[in-house]
């Protein structure tokens, strides 16, 4: 008997008749057989109608607080999800997240699972039941609720495949699958059989919506296959491997991007050491996510510029807060909120010479301007302008064969 | 040190500007030394959501799981008060059905309050906490998510009062308290200042819409005093004590009247024991809620009719059941669903002789036909058309010197 784990994600399961039909997908898996746990988020638009909530009571509504409201949200879809499971006839149960439990540790909004209790879940399944788990959510040791960041369901899919020994784990989404790039923008965008755990973790940290990626470092730390497909389709999907088993006949899997991308430059930094720990320290504290950084070498050995680049809307906190160091010296700061990052991932890339020159190249063909760059073992992003972005992607798209 | 008990209801929670004014409340009373446990209802319009979500899905929801939905509106104020708190520095929190745990006994959707662990929550007003418990809800034995039936809240506020000991339990709506009528047909329907629980439970029994009668029910049983006040005013509210404690002036305390009412007469049924018995049993077993039966005198001392009322909507089913019924014969089925029963109610009519022909006549002043009549010591119901509801509360709110 194979064991499952499904997770909806919230376009997945925002409407009755969109449960209705994921429903009738449950079914079928358990018709064939199967022992099935599924795991929802909240209907689409719900969370941030509860943000929304909080926010008009007050900006720094309590953490605490938060959790308790938001976990309400997919609460409602697993009782939903259940009751049209049972219109079937399945024995289909939700299990709340201290029903289960599922122990977390970590502070409010942002935990990590550790553990659940799988032993009555396992017996509802071995007699023939269908158990619903909301996702985004558990307990902490002293017994409050709390929650695993924004789109942890995902996350709480892989905790749940791990913890139940499952045989598969299938993300069901409003896409196809994983696709070589944003198949909005660049109609030519195909989607991708399989792709290696750290494909898909450069792919989803770099702006590919598709799955979260703190979920597919658990996926690949525990070697747990992941497939994802559309709820909406009947189309194979995306299925994540571990990198040895894929056979690669392309250097480059995709192209992705990343919008609302900010840059600073801060100018004319002594050159010592300590300096970058003085600069980055008091961003870290303030929870300023600081992506790429870059040092220029220094022309006067003295002094040096240094780039990085954050999300748009924590510049101006960002510039008050390096404003108000005391402990660094500059001539200036400049920043340009106008900016993407593109880039270009592939676990081929390592083994094939030139893909760093042929993606300068590109860019200079089209005139475009690289602010800045980045390079890691199977990526390699760049910051250009952002009216630029489009261009950009099409032509890597296309000089690496991805059309 | 007073510990109070501050129930809020849908409307008075309705939306986030109103959870603020509901958080200014409580700061007040907490300002004033008391210790304050609030009971929060959902957000009005919340529960009738949820609702309408689970029969899109299916007619017959799964109970269970319609708990585990339900259960969240509750959660959801909960939490936004306690954020609210929490904005005006008060060391406010949430406890949830299971974390408390309010333990609760009886069948899903239908359960009733019978345990709750109070150390914790005490040991937390000690240290000058406010607490936050969602109404209407509990856990089963089993640990499923239960409801208390809807309006439920009053009940849990009544509940958590006889459990923590309280010395007040303040009932919160949208009216400013019990009116001798309902003051949206009656203008002149006047605020009454103390009631005894005996004639609020008729009253709310009996369509006032103000508190549910099992919450009056248990303080009745347990002695404790509540309040009904308003949300929105500065104004006192009716205080519900003992009989014994109030000083009668009036015979008559209020006029009730109750809507979607439906009348069935069972005709030519045999007249020997055991057949009120056969009618009534399956009514029973299929759920249906039987208010008012009246069995007439049988002029041949062979044959009677049996009249009795339910609610409007359950005509149909009552009918097929009466039809299928083996066990009873009787010559016919007729039924009346546009009727209304009127109700006049105070503790002091047992003493006061010629209150039931003073509003026969009126009635009668009126050419208003009494379909059917019940009595108690306290009060005495009609049945009328409906058409003359309006007619016949303001004639018996003016005769009984209500106005």
């Amino acid at each position: 008997m194979i064991k499952k784990i499904l997770k909806f994600g919230g376009t997945s399961v925002g409407t009755v008749e969109r449960i209705l039909h994921v429903a009738n997908i449950i079914q079928k898996e358990y018709s064939a057989g199967n022992q099935i746990i599924a795991v929802v988020s909240a209907m689409s638009g719900k969370t941030n109608e509860l943000i929304n909530l909080s926010k008009d009571i007050c900006k720094e509504f309590n953490k605490r607080e938060l959790d308790v409201l938001l976990s309400s949200g997919e609460q409602v879809t697993s009782a939903l999800l259940a009751g049209a499971l049972s219109k079937l006839k399945i024995n289909a149960k939700s299990w709340m997240n201290w029903q289960i439990p599922i122990l977390t540790e970590g502070e409010h909004s942002n935990a990590r699972i550790i553990n659940m209790n799988v032993k009555k879940i396992n017996d509802f399944l071995n007699d023939k039941g269908v158990a619903i788990i909301p996702g985004f959510q558990g307990i902490s040791k002293t017994g409050d609720i709390t929650t695993i960041g924004r789109g942890g369901s995902d996350a709480t899919a892989v905790a749940v495949a791990k913890l139940f020994d499952a045989d598969a784990c299938e993300i069901y989404t409003d896409v196809d699958g994983v696709f070589s790039t944003d198949p909005n923008k660049i109609p030519v965008a195909k989607k991708i059989e399989k792709i290696s755990y750290d494909e898909m973790l450069e792919l989803s940290s770099l702006g590919a919506k598709v799955m979260q990626p703190s979920a597919v470092q658990t996926a690949m730390m525990y070697d747990i296959p992941l497939e994802v497909r559309s709820t909406f389709t009947d189309r194979q999907g995306t299925k994540i491997f571990d990198q040895e088993t894929i056979d690669y006949t392309k250097s480059v899997t995709g192209v992705a991007y990343s919008k609302d991308d900010a840059k600073i430059t801060i100018m004319g930094v002594k050159d010592k050491p300590g300096v970058a720990a003085n600069i980055f320290e008091p961003l870290s504290k303030a929870q300023i996510n600081v992506d790429m950084v870059i040092q220029n070498v220094s022309s006067d050995q003295k002094t040096t510029d240094i780039t990085f680049t954050i999300k748009r809307d924590e510049v101006s906190k960002t510039i008050v807060i390096l404003k108000n160091n005391k402990d660094i010296n500059y001539k200036d700061i400049v920043h340009n909120d106008k900016v993407a990052k593109i880039s270009i991932v592939g676990a081929g890339m390592v083994s094939t010479p030139g893909i760093t020159y042929r993606m300068f190249r590109a860019l200079s063909d089209e005139k475009i301007n690289i602010l800045a760059i980045s390079t890691s073992e199977i990526k390699l992003s760049v910051i250009i302008e952002e009216d630029n972005t489009l261009n950009a992607i099409k032509k890597l798209h296309t000089i690496f064969d991805l059309d």
